[in-house]
C-alpha cells in the first residue's frame, strides 16, 4: 500500500468499555525532529488492555477518541531533522519521553523524568499502518533481530531491566506471574546468568509457556504452597530476587516471604490500590528490599537488550499469536485470554 | 565493691506490666569463652521499655523472671579462652550472637543469621554491678571514647548503619522520628557527609534536640505538613534518602512522598502490624527503594561506628540523664517520657 | 563596555613557548545552539600552562593561533535556540563536548564519548571580554555561589569527582600534590564526610594551604617517608583512598604502598609516559584498585558540586589570586609558581 | 589402606629444581580444630610447579623438606572438636588461613587478612594418602558434584570470583591466557551470563580447550591483532571486561587496550616483575579500571561457586589428565605442558 497521507488506525472512540474502532485518519504533516514510520508489527500490551477496558485509572487519564497502541517494529519512510536516523532504516520504539533538564534527566534518570509523558498521550499510536513519531524515542533494530521481536523491544525492555535491577547472575529467582512481562523476565534471567527460576501462575498455559521460556518448575499458586515449595527447591533458602509482574496483593506477600533474608522483592506490577505489607517482619528483620522499576533506563536498558538478543537471550516462544489489523478485536480477545503469551498485529 | 559471686540486676519479676525489680543474684561460673564484665554504664534501650510495658510481643517472647538490659561498657575483670581480649580491657556488648554456619553467616551476613540468638534471651542482663557476657559479643571501646559512649555503640551502630545503608554523602536525608535512634542518625547523617539534614517529630523537645544534634530543620507533622515543607527546603526535589524510626503508619506514608524518585526509605522502626504501601504511586511508578535495616553489620558497622567517633561523629548530646542503678525506676519513667534524650543507668 | 562584535581575548599566537598575546578580534554570528557569554571571570587551568609552555603534547595537539582558556563564570548576552536557558542567566560551562550518539553516550558515559571534543578545540576562549559557547556546554551558576568560584566549576567538579568515585563517606583519604585539584579536593572529602584526611606536597605554601583546606595533616615527601607517616595516622592500616593528582611516578608508587589492602589509588594526575607498577605486590596480592577520572560525570557531577556548594563544601580559599585580562603575563607567571593556588583572570 | 598413622607424600626433598620425591612419614596427632582427611584426588597448582621448579619466589619462600599440594578432595576419616562437620564429610580445602580479628577479618575480608597464612605453610601436603587440614579450611562438597571436581574447588574459585568480581552478566569478556584459571573462568563467565567470550592463548590445544570450555573465539596473539580482532568481534566497543591470568606484560598491555572505556581489566596473573602502565592514556582518558584478586573472598566465593556448579557451570572438560600418586613425576611432566588443562593426582 503507498502512501497517500492517510492511515488505517484502531481507536478508542467512546469512553466505555470495548468502543474500540479501525478508522481512516488523515497522519499530521511531520514536524522537525519527527519521522513517519511504516508499522511492520505492533504488540499489544496490559496497558492496552486496560485502557479498552476502560478501568478507573483509564477513565481518569484519557479522553476519547484517541490512537491505541504504543509498541511496534516499523520502517522510516519519512524523516524531518532525524539526527542519527535514516529513510529506510528499521526501528522500534520508546514510549517515555523525557524533558531532558529537569534534576531526574541531569541524573541520568530520564525514565523517572519529572516531566515525563508518553507516546500514548500524543495519540498517533502504533495499531496502524502509518505513525508519526518524535525521533528520540526510535530506537535502531539491530541487524540480526526480526520485526516480531523489534516490535516487543519496549515491554522486553522492562523484563530485562527487572531482572537486572538488583542483579541475577548466580542466584535463584522467583518469577511471579507469568503474563508477557513475566514471561519474558525467565528468559532475561536465564540469558543473564541466573541459577534456579521458579515461575508462579494460576493459568496452566502460562505455567506451560513459563517452562517453555527457562523456568526451572512452574508452580500454581492455587494448588500449591509457594512459599514451602520455593524453599524446598532452593535447599532451604528461598531465592535471592522475586520479580513480581501481577500487582495481586497476595502475590506480593507471598514473594517477600519466599525471598532470602537481605533478598530483593523488584515490582513491576501495578497494585490497583494500596498492598498491607508486613514490614516488621519482612522488610526489617529478615532485610528483604522493596524495588520498584518502572520502565526502562534510557538508554542503558535498550543497549542491555540489544546485546543480549544477539548473544544468549530468546524470547521467540513469548510470540504465540499474530493477527491481521483488521481483525483487532479477535486479538484484543485472544491478547485477554491466559491462554496466549504475547500478541501481535500486522498491518 | 569488690566482686563476691553475686551482683545486683534489675529483673522482670512478673509477667506484667512495670514488673520489675532490683535483686540480688548469685552469677554463673565462667564457662569457656565467657567474661565477666563489671558495668560501668548501662543504657536503657526502647526494646527494654516494650517489656517493662509487657506488650504482646514482650508476653509471646520471654517468660519471666529474666534479667533486664542489654547496653552496657564495663572493665572486664575475669575470663576465660578470651581470644583477643585481655582482664582490663574496657568494652562495649554486640547483641546479635550469630551461629557462624548457616547461610546468612557464610555470606558475611551474621547480622541476619537464620539460627540469631539475642544477649537479652541469655538473662544476663547490663542493667546490674555485673555481668557475664559472651567474648564473641564483647567490642574493644577506643581509647578516646568515653564510658557513656561506649555503653551506647549498640544503638548508635543501629544510627550508623541506617544512614550509611544506602550512603548519605551529598544527600538530602530526613530524619523521622527523633528518638534516641533518630537523634543519632542525625548526627550520623553529619558525620557522613549528608548535606540537608531535616528531622520531623511531633515532641517540641526532641525537635530541639533534634537541631542540637545538627538538624537544620525541625518539623512538627502535628503542625506541618510535612511533604509540603520537605519539598520547598530540598529545592522541590524531596530528600533522597529517608530514615524512618518511628514505626508509626502515617510516617512511613509521608516518608515515601517526601522521598526523590529514585531515592530510598530506610526503615528501622517496627510498625506492630501491616502497613498499607501505595505501591503503584510510590514504589514502581516513583522508584522509591524501601529498605529495612536490622541491627549492625558485624563488624564492619562497629569499625565504622568507632572510626567516624575518632574522628567527626559526636554524640555527647543525646545523653540526657543518668541515674544510678537503685533509681532505675525513676530511670524508666525518664526514658520513657518524650522530654528525654538516651537514659543510662550508673551501677 | 558595550558589545560591537570584537572582544579581546588572550592567544596564543605563534608555536612556541609563551608566545601568548592579547588581541581584538571579531567574534562569529550566532548559529542555533550558541550563546554569547560576557565573562566575569576565567580561571587559569593547568593545561592551559602545558599549551602556553608549549610541551610535546600540545605541539601535536594544537595549531597556532588559537584562543585560550576554557574556565569561566559569565552571563548570557545574546541567545539562539539556547533551550533552557534565557539571557541574563549567569552560567558556567563544561568542556567536553559529547556527541550523544555512540555506546559511551546512551550509557550515559558521555564523558568518556568516542567522539568526545573540548571547548579549547573550538578557537572561543575564555581569557576574554565575549566568548561564543554551545549552549550544551552551559551551566547555571546557583544564585548563592559567587562569580569567582562559578569560574572555577569546572576544575572544582574534577576533585568532587575523585572523591566522589569510590566514595569518601568515613573514609581516611590521601591527597597526592596540592595543586588547585589537589586542594578543591580536601575540600570535597571533608565535605562529602571523609574522616583522616591527610595531604602531600613538596611545596611548603602548598602544604599550608591544604591544612587551610581542611587536611588534617600535610606531609612534605622530601623530608618524610610518606607511607610510615601515613601507616602511623591511620592506626597503621594506611588510607582507604589515594586520590593522586600530580602524575608523579613516585607519587604513584607512595600512593599504592600507602592504601590500605582492598583501597583505590584514583587517578587524576597525567604521567607523561608509561609507569612502571608492582601488580603483584599491590594490585594483587593486597587488592588495592587503580582508577581513573577523565573530567566530570556529565551531568551527575556538576548536581553533585552545586548542591554541595551550597551546603557543605566550601572552596573560597582555593583562590589565591586575581589578575585583570590585561596583566595575563603576570597572571600566568603566578599559575606557574607553587606559591599560589588557583589564579583567576577577570576582563 | 587402612590408617596406621603413616602416609605416602610427595615432598620438596632439596633446594634445587625437581628435587621432588615420595616418601612415607608419620602424620601428627590431631589437635582442637583439626581433621584427618583420606585424599581421593589433588590437583596440581601453578604454584606447585613454581615451586617444584624452584625459581626465586620458591626459593625465597619456602625450606625443604616440606610436603607438596593444596587442593583436595577427600573424606574425613578423623576429627577433633570439628565444628560442623563429621566423621565421613566429603571435604575439598580453603588455603588460606585468616586472623579473624584484624582489621580486613573483621571489615569480611579474610582472604586479605593482615596475618594471613596459607595451608602450604603448614607443611601438610595434599599429593597423599593422608593429611591433616584445620577444620576452618574445610568446605562440605556438595551431593551433586563429583570427587575430581571437588578437587579443584579451591582454583576454580579464583576463576569465579575473577569473573564476578566486576560482574559478567551481558558483558563481553576477554580470558587472557588459557591455562586452567584462564579455562575455568571462561566456563564461569558462560555460567554467570556473560556474552560474547573471548580467549587468548598462543598454544594451540589451549585455545581448543578454550573453545570446548565455552569461549566464542579463541585468538593466537603471535598470528593475530589481538586488539583488532577483540573489537571486530565487539561491533567496535572492545570488551567491558579482561581478566589477565598470564602476567604477561604485553597481554597486560593488550588487555587494557582491549578493553572498552569504562571496563575494567580484573589481573589473577603474577606478573614476577613492575609492569609498565599508560596511565595516562588507558586509566585515566578511557577510564579503564585496574583491579587484582587473591584468592577467594571467604565464604562468598564458595557458595558462589557450590550453588553454580548445582546449576549451570559445568567445569568437567577442564581435568584433561589424571595420575596415580606413584607417578607423580609423569604427572608433573604433564601439567607443565601447555597441551593439558588440569590435572588431577589420585592416591
Amino acid at each position: 500500500m503507498s502512501y497517500d497521507g492517510r492511515t488505517r488506525v484502531v481507536i478508542m472512540a467512546q469512553p466505555h468499555a470495548d468502543a474500540v474502532d479501525l478508522v481512516m485518519r488523515d497522519l499530521p504533516a511531520l514536524r522537525a525532529g519527527e519521522a513517519l514510520v511504516k508499522i511492520r508489527y505492533a504488540g499489544i500490551c496490559g496497558t492496552d488492555l486496560h485502557i479498552i477496558g476502560w478501568n478507573e485509572w483509564a477513565a481518569r487519564s484519557y479522553k476519547p477518541p484517541f490512537a491505541l497502541g504504543h509498541e511496534f517494529c516499523g520502517e522510516i519512510v519519512d524523516l524531518r531533522e532525524g539526527g542519527p536516523f535514516r529513510i529506510g532504516d528499521r526501528v522500534s520504539g520508546e514510549t517515555h519521553l523525557a524533558c531532558g533538564n529537569c534534576d531526574q534527566c541531569r541524573r541520568g534518570r530520564g525514565h523517572t523524568c519529572e516531566n515525563l509523558t508518553t507516546f500514548s498521550r500524543l495519540d498517533r499510536g502504533s495499531f496502524a499502518d502509518y505513525s508519526v513519531v518524535p525521533v528520540s524515542l526510535l530506537r535502531k533494530v539491530p541487524p540480526r533481530v526480526s520485526d516480531q521481536i523489534g516490535a516487543i523491544l519496549e515491554p522486553l525492555g522492562i523484563s530485562v531491566r527487572c531482572v537486572r535491577e538488583v542483579g541475577s547472575e548466580g542466584k535463584d529467582i522467583l518469577i511471579s506471574g507469568c503474563g508477557p512481562i513475566g514471561l519474558m523476565a525467565i528468559a532475561a534471567a536465564r540469558g543473564f546468568g541466573a541459577q534456579r527460576i521458579i515461575a508462579v501462575d494460576p493459568a496452566s498455559a502460562r505455567r506451560d509457556f513459563a517452562l517453555q521460556m527457562g523456568a526451572d518448575i512452574a508452580i500454581d499458586p492455587n494448588a500449591t504452597d509457594v512459599v514451602a515449595a520455593v524453599r524446598s527447591a532452593t535447599g532451604g533458602r528461598g531465592v535471592d530476587v522475586c520479580v513480581e509482574t501481577s500487582g495481586a496483593t497476595p502475590a506480593i506477600s507471598i514473594g517477600l516471604k519466599a525471598t532470602n533474608r537481605g533478598g530483593a522483592l523488584v515490582m513491576a506490577g501495578l497494585p490497583p490500590r494500596d498492598v498491607p505489607i508486613d514490614i516488621t517482619g519482612q522488610i526489617v528483620l529478615r532485610e528483604v528490599t522493596l524495588r520498584g522499576v518502572y520502565g526502562r533506563l534510557l538508554d542503558q536498558t535498550w543497549i542491555d537488550t540489544e546485546r543480549a538478543l544477539l548473544s544468549n537471550l530468546n524470547v521467540d516462544a513469548v510470540i504465540t499469536d499474530t493477527f491481521a489489523l483488521e481483525d483487532y478485536v479477535a486479538a484484543i480477545k485472544c491478547a485477554r485470554a491466559a491462554q496466549a503469551g504475547k500478541v501481535l498485529l500486522q498491518p
